[in-house]
């Protein structure tokens, strides 16, 4: 059990008036006693309790340390889970639960009375992962580091008559060669007008002169994920397009440039919307500027008009501004940046230069 | 809106009462309307109504074909999701939600009274996606056939000196070549005393002589999924572990022998089951014989010793007997089946027989 981060979670339960909470979300499971379990759909759940008598509920299928350090409530397939969750909770206080608890296990447990309240207390562990300790943005700096390299290897994979699919195929063996332990998430490789659709799977669109060449790709390592976009031309880049190139660049810089602690993160998103509003692309930049990520790629909180949290130091997450024009182009610039002490390092180092390939290297 | 499929989810619904389901699983949605988005942590959810008024719920992110056919409700990341779900609900009836809808939205509408009563009604979407119709049970086919394939291929990656890592990082190659779409699961990829931990992940183990060599696989093709498992031995086999390998065979084959409509799905873990301790391994077969599989890989159902559910012609699992000696070896023989009107169809033709590689083919 990481303890220091398991007070810190109990600390704003408490604000709550809340002293038990059942997390069932493996990330934060594995946040906390650095035990890593892939359930799928047994229930695998860790029980906080203010008195330090934490429960650890596991299936005998899965594989945990010999000794996990916490008490350990084993149960097999067939055995009734929810009985045994509620033998464990005080039923005369109020439990919290964490957002993703599935309806399989919360109906029972509140049917049962298992507890006096129900309360989704994510934000008490979210924010606590929130702010990622030392040990965390090293893990965080490794793993981008690794993204920045890879960039360097997806841009060699681009030249004349490959498919989105063909680039997108080889991008993993690239990323274990470089020490990765795989995908963050599947990579998005958008060709040309596929590049306006921000969620356009890999497919066999063949690059022709003059599209946009867009790479939304990230890795994991040792269990932390990286995220990194970057747009490139082929062979040719139409005024208009560096245009929109210029501007998506600019607003990226803007945003970074305002990133320290105390300034409210719809701030952040704020500087980037009023810049390509003012160069006339508002309507086409339609989506946050950026999100959380840490255990996981996307995590709880973001960087949007409406949040109006403030930049603390050992938060990551993601600047993107995107402009995308349906039928015609799409680009996004996105980084990584950790909030210091006094402003933010930003942890992708792969260049922001409109780059137009020809391809002529591969 | 597959109509057929709707009207067999309500049917069952209307046996409970229900009139109105929340489905919020992609894949359900998927089966239901052939709309495929991956919503990460955004909402997306299906409102199924007896009246024919179904109510799609969607973010303004997700890409769905120009029109669904379906009555359409758009929201953005910052719109309030659980009221606009409310304000289509009936409040004054019971609200069906399935299984894996999560407490972030499960507990305001709790809160909000948005329905008289909630209850996991997934058991009604699951039994019917349960009963494969032709058209899916041709993709189960297809997907299967590719895994036999593959399988073959697989076979030839092991040579002296060979990780498991290394093994499994040139699975997803093979299978895009053979025509799958991914992986429908993380291959596990076990050696020797590895393969007695079933949830074991590949890593930098190297093959030595006389380990077994597990591989638990499957493809995705057309979003429907396949999975097998075949133990081979490596130069040698001992005569205890061909006496565990032929036991584990048998064990499959009697199970399988046995599947026709009507039987229970627990007369064939116990078929299986008391064939494996006859021999006196009992106690190392710790886990179900079986799992449902189609959309998802591990779907609802399973082939245990407490499911007295009957078998019907339609349904596809796994029948997939183990023994697994701690610190030694580890075997399991699985195949899906079909079950047809008078028998079962074995979707999986990769042979049984014990294969002793000598590695030189490589």
């Amino acid at each position: 059990m990481k303890q220091n981060r398991a007070r810190r979670i109990l600390e704003e339960l408490k604000k709550n008036d809340i002293s038990q909470m059942l997390i069932t979300d493996p990330t934060s499971i594995y946040y906390l006693t650095g035990v890593s379990v892939m359930p799928m759909e047994r229930f695998y759940g860790l029980l906080l309790k203010e008195d330090g008598n934490h429960v650890f509920f596991l299936n005998n299928l899965f594989t945990v340390p010999k000794d996990t350090g916490i008490r350990e409530v084993w149960f097999s397939d067939t055995d009734p889970v929810t009985e045994l969750i509620a033998e464990h909770l005080d039923a005369s206080s109020p439990l919290g639960v964490d957002k993703d608890l599935r309806a399989r296990f919360l109906l029972p447990l509140i049917e049962k009375d298992a507890a006096s309240g129900f309360f989704n207390t994510s934000p008490a562990v979210d924010r606590v992962r929130g702010i990622k300790d030392e040990e965390e943005r090293e893990k965080m700096r490794v793993a981008s580091a690794i993204n920045d390299r890879a960039m360097a290897e997806f841009r060699k994979l681009i030249h004349e008559g490959v498919t989105e699919k063909e680039v997108a195929d080889q991008m993993l063996e690239i990323y274990i060669g470089l020490g990765a332990d795989g995908f963050s998430f599947d990579p998005l490789v958008a060709f040309g007008a596929n590049a306006a659709d921000p969620h356009h799977a890999p497919d066999g669109t063949v690059l022709r002169d003059g599209d946009c060449v867009l790479f939304d790709v990230g890795c994991i390592r040792e269990h932390y994920c990286s995220d990194m976009t970057r747009t490139f031309y082929f062979r040719m880049v139409s005024e208009e397009h560096r245009r929109i190139y210029e501007t998506v660049r600019r607003a990226n810089e803007a945003a970074v440039e305002k990133i320290r602690p105390g300034i409210p993160l719809c701030e952040l998103d704020l500087t980037a919307r009023n810049l390509i509003e003012e160069e006339g692309y508002g309507p086409y930049f339609n989506h946050r500027l950026g999100h959380f990520i840490g255990l996981g790629e996307h995590e709880f909180g973001d960087v949007s008009s409406v949040n109006e949290e403030k930049a603390e130091p050992g938060m990551i997450f993601s600047i993107e501004p995107g402009i995308y024009i349906t039928g015609d182009t799409g680009v996004r610039i996105e980084d990584l940046v950790l909030v210091t002490e006094d402003g933010c390092e930003v942890l992708n180092r792969y260049s922001h230069g409109l780059e137009i390939i020809d391809g002529g290297e591969s």
